[in-house]
């Protein structure tokens, strides 16, 4: 794909290792190239897309400015960067971006290629040429007072924290107010509750959805935690963490203009060497999206177990018909919302299992698992939120109480015998749940079969509404 | 535990590093002491069993006859610590194991405590003194011919053979015996099917619970299959797997006699290398351990849908009562042998994370997470043959259908519907399931209200029991 | 072991399914005794140990307070209950809690078994006997306002906090401290700095010590944050979260009298039906404990590869000989403490998986996995605090700088070439590393042999000490 | 993407639903068009690729087939559709596949694409109008005696055959093949052996690459054996596994038919409750892919630390430089294929966390994880594929011994001291080797300077290269 057969549509760069064919009208150099070459792995499905991107144009133009204030390259120079890393931050040079997660563990290979892209890009608008490295030079000018070693970890942050905040959280958020505006809709519908999945006292559907609703509300608590790890940023460090080769007030300079750049609370990180060999904050927000996955499985599950049916099932709760089920069997609604929420579920899962694991992995002055543990975190990220939204939109807003069927259930239950105890007493309560039972009635049958209450009685006393707790 | 107060009751043994007080009445000697002392971490828990102790003896047992074939060591002395291994095999002194899993990675200081106990029984057996290394020394002796690297390895394959066989895999068959009589007993009874959790075509019992008797089947297979990696031994490797210090023949003589201890047909691993640095026979055990447990999962889940009730659940399937679920409400039955074998499984998955993370960290000659991936793998396999067992007893083996729901929601499903299509085209065969649908009366009465059939040519058409496939 | 062949030794006991036989000296009841019977799995490793014992002894000692404050039971039932559950706190009685993990998933019998116990010991303290349930009823009273799903995920989060703040957080802090003591002593140690495993330029030990203490800092904020979910308690939702059959307030006063008794800020849960149907917060917790698995992995590698030699490794650190390595080989030093502490890294990270698992799989108004949730974060936090005051007390504190051998490999660097750049230039520079390089001699040698600069030159303006970074 | 704003571009059809706008120039029809815009859930990354359409493409011509051959379709019907499905097979109609993997958990909607796409491109060679169903209907005719319950676990086992016997066992015996050339090459080198991270008696270096061929050998077994449960096909069981609609013989003989057409020994699976409830032959897969990787962990583990310095590390291996490490520091070369290969190491082990857990939440006749599950299993084998094959042409082919340095750990190792034993005796040796560690010497130097041996003879009698086992 990045390669013609025609020699006259590459340029010849030069890096310390000598000379490498680049396609002429690329903005990448020869060290992206050179990954093309030696990494192709997973290609399609793996290659860093808009978050990563747009991450380490923010990073670049953040550094650029850092740089003019502290005197580290020229103001003209700076301006030229913040330009062309202007265009990455807004997206229009992704195709330029050509390189996979499994490359280099420290992301070196990507932070040269937004070097590479940007200072050609410069370049360009400077009047110059492709390749020369006049007047912007990728290492030299784009990457200066900077390392691979912790630029990439700052564009993993700052990746993360704009897709946790601009897509997942109000993805959830949409989720939890429908679920929100249908508790509050559904409150005074009572049904079976259910333990152990065995009929019990009763609760009302307002509570049920409400447990739903509270449970995303925690999750999003959760991330939103999260946040405060992943605003601290390994720039500054260099190589290795002393922050050998940057200004001393580089790595909080670039921070703040990274912090003004994104509106969020963006700080340069306390300890460096540990922003460099860990990426603990990343693990800890992987497992905050592993407990909102295991929040989605629990209402993904609910919803569907209360909708199976049409009629051998519970089928408490209605759920839009989005596809053909059966065309000769109506009423078969596949609750297909669900099963691509729970798919998402065990996608995220497993996509944390996977970054835990590489963060246990450091050694020394660096971990080199960083590509990977990006990659996995945005990739929850955003299925989280697509998944939510299509929930959302397709099963969520139309879900609808059976009340015909909860009604029926609720009246067959014998669980709201004990609602009796009070005016008959344990024992003839218990022995017409028991005759209940045995002779296949409803309670009510049973409790005036047996002669303890009357009809209107039962009706006065036993109130399923009542057990569901005061009112709020 | 391992101390008293009294310095009376205390020898002094002396190893490399000097002198160490040992409890006077211990068999153990100073390096299992200084283990103690130093590695007191999930002391209760953690302790090495039966079956690994029981490892150890046979494979001391084995290393000394094979010593005594090459001419290793003297035949008398080899009689003496066969004596003393044969009582550590026969369970006499698990009290004289006292270490842990963590400690070293290599298995080497429960080795030691091996080669002590025989070394100090055997002495016992031959009138000496306890810590005497006379005439029988723990090192020269027992260990002769052998290094951790290569003993405890060789310990974990016989553990996790005599374990797997002995124990995991005739209970799991236990518990398809049970099932598969249930399949046969139940074979006619024809049910609702369901798929997405929706109703569906039919099926029978038989066919529902012969899918678990599959599927087990299945499961064992696999673990059948593991054994084969199991049963190549480390030993004969020695410290780096090149054998050096050992007789180039005593890797195979002490396999044999393993083999003819056990009655398993353990050989000498064909790479010594590999079996000190990597254990992904243990790794594949434990895999086929989680895939056992997935079906497990399934299994007990499906038991506790079908039985959920009494009243406003799927109620299909009865499961006996082994507590008291609520003093009031008969009927409530708490599927409580499945929410304790659905809870094994998902232990069983932790436990195979643990080995799988285990197994990937080796590094040059040696892998030193042995005693961690042995005991998680015992652990499984020890679980699920308890989970098995007492599912089997308490619960499979009472499980009965609720013949009359399992009609009623037969009857009353709309997807029998298809039957109808020979015999008056698809066109009415759906509208008289939309008219059920819609009018929630069962097919019959919708077909002989809209007249396209009578109530005979239904019950003549509709037959639940002719759309379960052939008969077998 | 629970059962003697003697019937005399033997009471019987009544529940609602009928008779069964109890050990005569038992304090445990009938309900306890048939989980026993049913509930054969794992039955030595997995029993509930002290601190979920002492955690229902909390609250049952809060729930009888609150049931006093409230009018619920009388002032001396309550005081009879309170002085039992005070002897249940301390520890008088574990021995009568022989359950296990895999039991009812709602930890029923488990809440039962403390009922049982607790009433039958409050009879004897009233001159009562045991089984009686009078003066004290175990259901009636000692579990009054309460059901098992309200009340073991109460003790459920009581036990976590206890054993995190208690155990858990101290014994890291310990390490910690200790390795903080070390990055202060050794701030001036200047070393080779490595990324990608490959030399590259210097740090101090100090910085290095230092990141590891950084990293466990952000793993005890980390897990201090989980314990704020944990304070949120489920007690007052009863069966299914709606409070049916308790007092509006009881939930609130035993959460004030729980606080009150264990000094934590705990509280009613805001949402009760969440805190029965999810787990998250435990689900959070063990998270919290897998982040910090992994820190202590990373700590431990690089502790174990900076040991590594003594002659063809790093050797840049020298850790304690606990034990015997190879009785011939001097300074076969084997980093046992790292190997231990890496193996439970690992089991942390299975027992979080089977956490993460089943906090996922709850249905509708109950997750049935909480036994199996509690063990594994309890499991998790012992195992956590054992390996981390063993490592420190055998490992952490006797780390020393082998200084020869730092400063070999810090002279003989290429990388320290960056320092001559601001005196004669980028190409003089490299042609100096790049013949240190091929020709094999050090950078100094180099440099004069070139004439690029004299022997005074090179001390004078090569120092490593000065690459580390501002002091502080 | 697949919406053009003019309306002219649509054509409209009709499915049970009602009508649905689908761009007129795409051969997919009314439901994948549905699905489009309902689950707009991962899009880009997370679409089918070539292995799921090429085998849908194998079973509907496999299913035309056997459906003529058993007279359930006229020939000529089946000769088109037999047409058409050999384009998709051939790749020719990729891009009209858009679907994702978050979709309906059975994979229905997959299924359905294949239907309409074959069913259009057939009607397209007939002359006739794509979206006409005439002569060819999507579900009368390309779907018949199908369901995809059964067509897309068939289509699973067939793309997860193809895509590990093409392309990941020949990328790991491509890697194997070369080390294995390597340990024959290698076979007389001899190096320090290193246990516990230290310095231990000798190996080979081929020895050590022996055992990784070894390791890789094994994987693929456990992989081979992993194909023998793909090759039992669900097809004819339809749509809950009774084989309801489809012909006895249909799943014996459409198996038949794939066989012939892939060269792969697929059957009828012996029961078909189980491979639609169950993907247990997945999970299976995915373990041993898992194994694999965490075979591929530790050698690309090994290659990186044997490779680590230049100058302050092990050293002992040379590896290609494929991108510039330092400009200015000769001889760093970051292991960037070793960190390539742990990363897709890692993913997989998350992938297969999320196969494994997907697997264990089956429900009655049902497993609605499907295409979560195929998805992971692809992407992991491909990855390693890719991942070998870029380790094997980037790193493996060039791994070098450093032999000045190999010989030079060797030399000052103090292990080789064992080799005096027989001559000197073990205490004199003893003696040696501490007079060595002490005064910071060699061997040697100590050996001649305590007067134990004489030059000659310490060169005579330690030879390493003795101590590395008999000679193969």
């Amino acid at each position: 794909m990045h390669q013609n057969s025609n020699d006259a549509a590459f340029r010849i760069e030069t890096d310390s290792m000598g000379e490498v064919k680049v396609p002429a009208d690329r903005l990448w150099g020869a060290q992206t190239q050179r990954s093309c070459v030696n990494f192709p792995i997973g290609v399609e499905r793996f290659r860093f897309g808009r978050p990563v991107i747009r991450a380490l144009g923010i990073l670049k133009k953040a550094a650029a400015k850092a740089n003019a204030e502290l005197g580290q390259i020229p103001q003209d120079k700076a301006r030229l960067i913040v330009r062309a890393a202007d265009e990455v931050i807004e997206g229009h040079w992704d195709g330029e971006f050509p390189l996979v997660v499994f490359q280099t563990g420290s992301g070196t290979q990507t932070n040269m290629n937004a070097n590479e892209v940007i200072a050609n890009r410069a370049i360009q608008m400077a009047g110059g040429q492709a390749g020369s490295k006049k007047p912007v030079h990728p290492n030299d000018d784009v990457n200066h007072s900077q390392s691979s070693n912790d630029t990439f970890p700052t564009a993993m942050h700052i990746a993360a924290v704009e897709v946790l905040t601009g897509t997942t959280i109000p993805a959830v958020q949409q989720l939890r107010n429908t679920l929100d505006a249908k508790a509050q809709a559904y409150g005074e519908i009572v049904m079976v509750g259910r333990t152990h999945l065995q009929d019990a006292t009763p609760v009302t559907l307002g509570q049920v959805i409400g447990g739903w609703v509270a449970q995303l509300d925690d999750a999003i608590a959760t991330l939103a935690h999260a946040l405060k790890g992943l605003y601290r940023l390994a720039i500054g460090g260099t190589a290795v963490g002393t922050g050998l080769n940057a200004h001393p007030l580089f790595g909080e300079s670039a921070a703040r203009f990274i912090a003004d750049e994104t509106g969020h609370p963006f700080i340069s990180a306390p300890n460096k060497f540990v922003a460099l060999s860990a990426h603990d904050d990343l693990v800890n927000t992987s497992a905050a999206l592993r407990t909102l996955a295991g929040a989605m499985m629990k209402i993904a599950n609910d919803v569907r177990w209360y909708a199976c049916g049409p009629r051998a099932g519970f089928a408490e709760l209605r759920i839009p018909e989005n596809e053909p089920g059966s065309s000769i069997m109506p009423g078969k609604v596949n609750p297909t919302q669900s099963e691509a929420m729970t798919m998402v579920a065990v996608q995220v899962y497993g996509n944390d299992a996977a970054v835990a694991f590489a963060g246990s992995q450091g050694n020394f002055q660096l971990n080199v698992y960083k590509p990977v543990m990006v990659h996995n975190v945005l990739e929850s990220a955003e299925l989280i939120a697509d998944a939510c939204r299509a929930f959302d939109e397709h099963c969520a807003q139309g879900i609808e109480p059976n009340e015909d069927r909860i009604r029926e259930h609720l009246n067959s239950s014998l669980m709201l015998v004990t609602a009796l105890n009070p005016h008959i007493g344990y024992e003839k309560s218990a022995k017409i749940a028991m005759t209940a039972y045995r002779e296949k009635t409803t309670l009510r049958e049973a409790a005036v079969k047996l002669g303890h209450v009357t009809g209107e009685q039962f009706d006065q006393w036993v109130r399923a509404e009542e057990m569901t707790g005061p009112k709020p």
